[in-house]
């Protein structure tokens, strides 16, 4: 009897963090190939590209080409006045000035002669002359009148005046020019993430292109030839490849373009047509799967012959994990090859602990996103002593971490249904109710 | 001397959280009148359109039209045996079973006879008969081999034979039909959101599109006769219009489509104009400036008269706020308006504080994803006790929150350089060194 079995003798067995290391330092070269992009910025842009700027960072500093405000203007609707000239004002002894015409945001800088104040909105330029603003409930009256009116001023003219019964201070309610950012001053720092505060300084500034960090580029392979494309026809022993949909979401969401190659084939040479064809336009392939004891292991047989290393990590679910430097056009020093088990839990787990962290840092982001919390369980659980156990659960509405499903890798339906993972770390065979854990939102 | 301006007469003043349910209350309709669009789903269109899942919720229920897993399976590469015959087996009695032949992922299920074990990998079917998967570890010897290797049986005919020196669990390792989930049983709940875990459990089930809430759609309204488009040259009194940057993308992350078509006039035609054409593809309008106290403000002069009621909030920035329904093509109810402040600082913050949580939970989402914290003070800080203070703010390494800027709202940069705002609540007047405060992470 012909039997087509492997004997895949002595394998590592990996700590979580020295697989975590590994996996840092096979990508970490990323970051000094990174290619620069230059991207345009506009609203319409923003609103027609909503993908254009998500989980972008800056790649370099971006120096302000102008001051922002670009003109000393009024932080209040008020009167703009010359300080000086309200020293002495109180409710006993007010001042009264004749009105300018009124200065509007949009208008030109004006100016205004000693003796005058002008009504002035917010934003307005502060006209030459004034140094401080009254906001106009500090005027008397204390509103804008809305109609032509006249009065007679201290010289016998008819003019509209206006009194003040407080002075202000120097420069009290203007926004100096230049008071935000001055012109040649740091804008925005390299990494900045761009987010609405981001894209609108840059906006303000009058800049319309930007700089930023080249997405990594993912070759994703799901493998097995038991996988099939959502939709068509199984037959008996063959599934659905959930596998190709949920890590591209992933990777999308950590700021990754991805590519997604399925490998529903068991015969290396079809895994290597597909590494070939592909690894030219990408910075990482993840592969899924094929890494089992079977005789034929597509990933182990296609990649471990050129420098893939398979090892068992201390980790459930995710435990059978691989890495390497993978020859291949356009990658003078070999492309990094991630190997995730096929479970999806298995992949999506794996995924979360070892390379998401490290995509987010290739991205620029100073910080994971991920809510970290420490939360007491709803109920005890147990946990195998020599692995870091990671269970999908959700939280309650009483704070507590309410288990998701078991936890067997392959139930993908209690991970969707939960919005947490609980780390149970190497060490910890049992925890009771209302023992706190370490919790990783993942509903964001 | 004609003066144009405005007596405002009196405004009415509003606590935060009476402003807050005002607009709660204002947009409400929305989630009954949302349409629902059916969108395709498969790793391809995940990969090639980032944006199309982002931000969306299943507009129902999802059965499931499968059981997870489709089809009994072994959870672990070993043998796939008959738990009784292995009722007995121990160090010192071991049982000898003779090798089926090997069964992969993908085969077609089939069946073992009594007597026989059957070499089993991680997914794949477990054969008719099977009813436990011994571990390969646990098996002797406890590697598959590699080359043919023929043994004799108890008959004496040469097989290839194994043996277990203890008995598995009736189902131990086997991972049954359905066990993730049952056909018919449900997939995913209405609201769900669309992350990888949610993508892949319904890849995994087959189905191929989904009906989820269509995006709310915003029109927004950059408004004021001194904004530019940034390029633009800008004569003096001008600046670049960062509002539509601004909020085109605080919307975009909310999960609205928005058409930002900003108002570069004073003339209330101008702005009627917009809100016509724009309002019949809108389910909301949102207008930034134009509520001042000169005598042409084109938000309180063109949607005043149409029902839009203008307040002071007391909140600082973002006093000045307004909204309404106002009649418009295709709005039978008319089209709600949320009027902001023109204050790039305060148009954000009023847009964080009083729009966006309406909008997360109209696009389906059971809470905000704003990770809330109370954190000490670096520094002691000022704040008016009769208005809600909203600071910008980063959290240093050492837990604590350092204020960014002042609190003027034309300091864009400074919220460009925030990774928080921090809440200085009504009656708060000053808060020393080491206080807790409210603060909300921006930098997600």
């Amino acid at each position: 009897m012909q039997l087509l079995l492997r004997d895949n003798g002595a394998v590592t067995s990996l700590s979580l963090d020295q697989h975590r290391a590994a996996v840092e330092a096979l990508l970490a070269p990323l970051s000094a190939r990174r290619a620069i992009e230059t991207i345009s910025l506009s609203a319409s842009r923003i609103a027609g590209a909503p993908d254009a700027y998500r989980q972008r960072t800056l790649a370099h500093d971006v120096v302000s080409p102008t001051d922002l405000p670009p003109f000393d203007n009024s932080q209040m609707d008020g009167y703009a006045v010359r300080a000086a000239e309200l020293s002495g004002a109180s409710s006993d002894a007010t001042v009264r000035l004749r009105v300018d015409p009124q200065i509007n945001a949009g208008d030109t800088i004006s100016a205004i002669e000693p003796g005058t104040a002008a009504p002035i909105m917010t934003g307005a330029p502060l006209p030459a002359g004034a140094d401080a603003i009254v906001p106009i409930e500090r005027a008397i009256p204390d509103h804008f009148r809305s109609t032509s009116v006249t009065d007679t001023n201290a010289d016998g003219d008819e003019a509209l005046t206006v009194e003040f019964a407080s002075a202000p201070d120097h420069d009290e309610f203007v926004r100096r020019r230049g008071s935000d950012v001055a012109q040649g001053e740091l804008l925005l720092a390299a990494g900045a993430a761009l987010g609405p505060a981001q894209l609108g300084v840059i906006a303000a500034s009058g800049l319309t292109s930007i700089d930023v960090l080249r997405r990594i580029r993912v070759l994703l392979i799901a493998t097995g030839h038991e996988i099939r494309e959502p939709g068509t026809a199984l037959q008996p022993g063959q599934i659905y490849d959930s596998n190709s949909a949920v890590l591209s979401q992933a990777l999308i969401d950590a700021g990754c373009t991805v590519v997604a190659w399925p490998c529903r084939s068991d015969d290396a040479a079809d895994l290597l047509h597909i590494v070939e064809k592909g690894a030219p336009t990408a910075d990482l392939v993840i592969t899924v799967g094929g890494v089992s004891a079977g005789a034929r292991e597509v990933v182990r047989d296609a990649l471990g012959p050129l420098g893939v290393e398979f090892s068992h990590v201390a980790m459930q679910p995710g435990g059978p994990q691989g890495l390497g430097l993978v020859e291949a056009a356009g990658h003078p020093s070999g492309i990094p090859v991630v190997t995730f088990p096929g479970n999806p839990v298995s992949a999506l787990v794996s995924f979360e602990m070892f390379v998401r962290p490290v995509l987010r840092r290739l991205a620029g982001f100073a910080r994971d996103e991920r809510e970290v919390l420490r939360l007491p369980l709803a109920e005890s659980v147990d946990s195998p002593v020599g692995k870091h156990q990671v269970r999908r659960a959700s939280i309650g509405t009483d704070g507590r971490v309410r288990l998701v499903g078991g936890p067997s890798s392959h139930l993908l339906h209690s991970y969707a249904a939960s919005t947490a993972l609980v780390h149970l770390p190497v060490g910890l065979g049992h925890a009771d109710a209302g023992d706190p854990v370490d919790v990783w939102r993942i509903d964001d």
